[in-house]
C-alpha cells in the first residue's frame, strides 16, 4: 500500500470509470479496481451514477464485486445488489462472509431476497434464511457459519486429509480453531490447529481437543459478547443452540463492529437523523422527506412549549427584558440535560448501569443538578441584574435557570434508561422530547416566578 | 456462560466483595472473580470504592487482575493502576496485549508510568515506550507486538520446534499466520500456519512461505485501514517501518474497536461531554468541572445570541407576539444544523467526502435547505397568521425561519470539514458553536424583518 495517496482528480476518476461502465469493459475495470486503494475505490464507486454502480458489479467477477460491496456504504450496496439480476447477485453474495451476506440479504426488499434466495443453492439458501432469522443484535445475528467441525471419533490425520482436500473451499475461513462434535451435532470440544501440528497423527480428536469448550447461546446478547470477549483473548467463540449443538461462530471483530455500528446509531439518532444512514448523493427527496418527518415532530413539540410562553404574554408585556432570557434558559437547560442523557446512555452501553436502576441515575445527577445550576444561575442571574439594571429580573432569571437545570438533568438521566426498559433506542432520549419538556418547564417557572414578582421587576 | 442472569442484589454482592477485600482473602477472591459473570463483574467491580478496586486488583494474581482491568472502563482501569504500587502493577500489565497495555500505560500520569516502566524488564519497557510513540489512530498505536517471525532460511521442521519449545509463552499469541523476515527483519513472506500442516517438514520458509506480503505502513492511519480490512478478509496485517522491517501485527478486531471508540467519542463530544468519558462514579466536583467548562461556553455563546434580541428590544415591545416565536425559530434552526453536521461527520469517517470538498457539501445541503427551509417556514408562518391572528406576522417569522434553515444547513454542512482540516474534531461542530451562529442569524433576520414590516404586524 501506498499511504497518503490522496487523488487530485477524483471528477476525472470518475468519468474514467464511468466511460469504462458504458464500454462493457470488465477486463479494464477489474484491473483499475485492482489499482485503486479501498479508500478511493470508496470514494470513486460512491459517487457514480447508482444506475452504473449496479452496472459496475455486475460486469466484475464475483470476487471483486464483493470486494466493492464490502467497502461501500451498506446503503449503496443493497440498492446495487437490488438493481442487478439475481444470477449476477447470488455469486456475488457467495463470495461475501456469511453474516455479512445475511445482512445485506435482510436489508433488500422481499421480492429482490427471495429472487436471490431462488438463485442460490438450497443449502446456501437455507443457511441465509438461518441467519436473517436471528436479531442482528444477538449471536446467532452475528455469527457467521464457516466453521469447521470433526467428528469426536476422526483422526488427527483425517483432519489433516481434510484440511489438505478442500483447501480451497477452506480458504476464507478462519481455521484458528476447530470444532469438535458428536453425532448429534453437540459441541464436545475445540482444538487448537497449532495443537494438531505437534501431534501425532493417529490419535482420535477425543484426546486432543480441549474440553470443555466455552461457548454462547444463539441467544446471547451484544453486551454479554463484548463482556465474553474482553476476558479472553479468543479470535472467535462457537455458538450453540438450545440443546449444545454446534450452529456457528462468533468473531471478535464481528463483535467489535456491531460496537461500532451501535455507537454509530447512537450518534445518528441524537442528531435527528431517522430512518437510516445519510449520504449526499442519495436522492433529494428522500433525504428531505426523512429528515423533515423528524422536523415536524419538533415543530409541534416547539409549539407546546411556546403556547406556554403565549399564555404568560402579560407578564412579558409588563416585562420585555424577559423575552431576551427565555431562548438561553431553553437552550442552557437543553445543554446541561443532554450532558445527562450522554452519561445514561453511554453507563448503559458499558454495562455499569442496568435500565432497572432509575433512581440510582437520578440520585447521581441531582447533586450535580444543584452543584451546576447554582453555579449557572449566580452566572445569569448577575449578568442579567447589571446588564438590565434589575435585581429582581436577576433573581427571577437565575432562580428559574437553577431549578431548571436540576430538573434537566434528572429528567436526563432517567430518559435513556425508561426508553431502554420499553426496547427504545436510548439515544433518542436527548432529541425533541427532552428538549419540549425542559423548555415547557423552564419558560413556566421563569414566567410563573416573573409573575410573581412584576411589581418588584417593573417598579 | 449462563444467560439472561441478572444479578438480584448488587449492593449485596458488592458488600460481600468489599470485605472479602478487607479481610485481604486473596483466594476467595480469586474464586468469586472467576465465579462471575463478565457483564457481571464490570457492574460490581466498577461499583467499589476507588480504594477497594485498587486493593482488590493488588490482591489477585496478575493474569486475573488483567482480565478484571480490561473489562472496567479505563478511567477506572487507570486510576487503579495508579494506586497499586509499580512491582505489582507491572505484572498485571504484562499479562495484557500489547496495546492495551501502551494504551493504559499512556493515560497513566508521567510518575506512575515512570515507575511502572522501571518495574518492568529493560525489553518490556522498550517495547512500551515504542508502541506509546506512535499516535492511538495510526497502525503503530494499533499494531500488537505478539507475532511470530522466522529467517527465511529456517525450514518448517525448525518452526514446528520452535512451536513446541514456547507453546506456553505463545498462549497468548495468534499464530494464525507467521511472518518471514530476511537479515534485517524485512517482512518477505507470510506463512499460514495450516499450510505448514501441509508440507513436508523439511522444507525451507523461503518455498513455503506467501509472496510477496501485505502489509501496511506503521504510519498508516485508521480510515486506510479500516478500508483495507474491508477489502479482505484478513485477521491481521504486518506492519512495517520506513525501511520495509516488520515492527508489529493490526489485527482486525484491533481496527473494529477503534471505530467503534471513534464513533463513541463522535457521540460524547456532539453531547456536550468534553474531556473523557465520565462515569457516575467519578466525584462529583470533576464530574461537575467537566461539564461547566462546557457550559460556561455555552453562557458566553447564548449572551452574545441574545444580545441581538435586546438590540431589537423595542420592535419586541412593539410585536410582543414574536417572542412566542423566537425559541421555536432557534430550536428548528438548531435542529436543522445538527442533522447536517451529522451527515458530514458520518460522510468524512465513512471516506465518502474529503475534508477538502467544503462546497460540495455545501450544496449538497443548499438545495434540500430551501425544500426543507419552505415546508418548515410554511408550516411556523401558517401557525402564527392563525395564532395571533397577523398575516404579516405570519409572514414573518415563517420567511425567517425559511432563510434561516437554508443558512443552518449550509453552516451545519461545511463545520465539520473545515474543523477535520484544522485537526479539530468534527463532532464538536453541532455544539455552541454552530447553535450561537443560528441563534445570531435566525434572531437578526425574524427582529429586522419584523421592524420593517412593524407597522402592518401591529396595524
Amino acid at each position: 500500500m501506498t499511504p497518503d495517496t490522496d487523488m487530485a482528480v477524483p471528477a476525472e476518476t470518475i468519468s474514467v470509470v464511468t466511460s469504462m461502465i458504458d464500454a462493457q469493459d470488465a477486463v479494464g475495470l477489474a484491473a483499475f479496481i485492482d489499482l485503486l486503494e479501498p479508500a478511493d475505490a470508496t470514494l470513486v464507486v460512491s459517487r457514480l451514477e447508482p444506475t452504473k454502480r449496479a452496472e459496475l458489479l455486475s460486469l466484475l467477477d464475483a470476487k471483486r464485486g464483493a470486494q466493492l460491496a464490502a467497502v461501500l456504504p451498506e446503503s449503496q450496496a443493497v440498492e446495487a445488489l437490488s438493481a442487478i439480476p439475481p444470477q449476477v447477485a447470488a455469486p456475488l453474495l457467495r463470495a461475501l462472509p456469511s453474516d455479512t451476506r445475511a445482512d445485506l440479504l435482510g436489508s433488500l426488499d422481499h421480492e429482490s431476497a427471495i429472487a436471490v434466495l431462488d438463485a442460490l443453492t438450497t443449502d446456501e439458501a437455507e443457511a441465509v434464511r438461518t441467519l436473517t432469522e436471528y436479531e442482528h443484535d444477538c449471536a446467532g445475528g452475528l455469527m457467521v457459519i464457516e466453521y469447521l467441525s470433526y467428528h469426536a471419533a476422526l483422526t488427527v490425520q483425517d483432519v489433516v486429509d481434510d484440511l489438505e482436500k478442500n483447501a480451497d473451499r477452506y480458504a476464507r475461513f478462519d481455521v484458528q480453531y476447530m470444532y469438535v462434535v458428536d453425532r448429534a451435532g453437540v459441541l464436545r470440544g475445540v482444538l487448537r490447529i497449532r495443537d494438531l501440528l505437534l501431534t501425532d497423527h493417529s490419535r482420535s480428536l477425543r484426546t486432543v481437543m480441549l474440553t470443555p469448550p466455552l461457548s454462547v447461546r444463539v441467544t446471547a446478547k451484544l453486551p454479554e459478547l463484548v463482556a465474553f470477549f474482553e476476558k479472553r483473548s479468543f479470535v472467535g467463540v462457537p455458538v450453540v443452540d438450545e440443546k449444545g449443538r454446534l450452529v456457528g461462530v462468533v468473531k471478535r471483530s464481528a463483535i467489535q463492529a456491531a460496537r461500532a455500528q451501535d455507537n454509530e446509531k447512537m450518534y445518528r439518532l441524537a442528531q435527528g437523523i431517522i430512518g437510516g444512514e445519510e449520504l449526499r448523493t442519495m436522492p433529494l427527496r428522500v433525504r428531505s422527506r426523512r429528515r423533515l418527518s423528524w422536523l415536524s415532530i419538533n415543530v409541534v413539540l416547539n409549539l407546546i412549549a411556546a403556547s406556554v410562553i403565549a399564555a404568560h404574554q402579560e407578564t412579558l408585556e409588563a416585562a420585555i427584558a424577559l423575552a431576551v432570557f427565555l431562548p438561553i434558559i431553553s437552550d442552557m437547560s437543553g445543554a446541561s440535560g443532554a450532558q445527562a442523557v450522554a452519561v445514561s446512555t453511554r453507563e448503559l452501553l458499558l454495562g455499569v448501569t442496568r435500565p432497572t436502576e432509575v433512581w440510582r441515575a437520578v440520585w447521581g445527577e441531582a447533586w450535580l443538578g444543584i452543584v451546576n445550576g447554582a453555579a449557572l444561575g449566580v452566572i445569569i442571574g448577575g449578568v442579567a441584574t447589571l446588564w438590565q439594571g434589575s435585581l429582581w429580573l436577576g433573581v427571577v432569571v437565575g432562580t428559574a435557570l437553577g431549578l431548571n437545570t436540576l430538573l434537566s438533568v434528572c429528567i436526563g438521566a432517567a430518559t435513556p434508561l425508561l426508553l431502554k426498559r420499553v426496547e427504545i433506542d436510548p439515544a433518542l432520549a436527548s432529541g425533541p422530547i427532552l428538549t419540549t419538556i425542559t423548555d415547557v418547564c423552564g419558560f413556566f417557572i421563569v414566567l410563573s416566578l416573573a409573575s410573581l414578582a412584576i411589581e418588584r421587576i417593573t417598579g
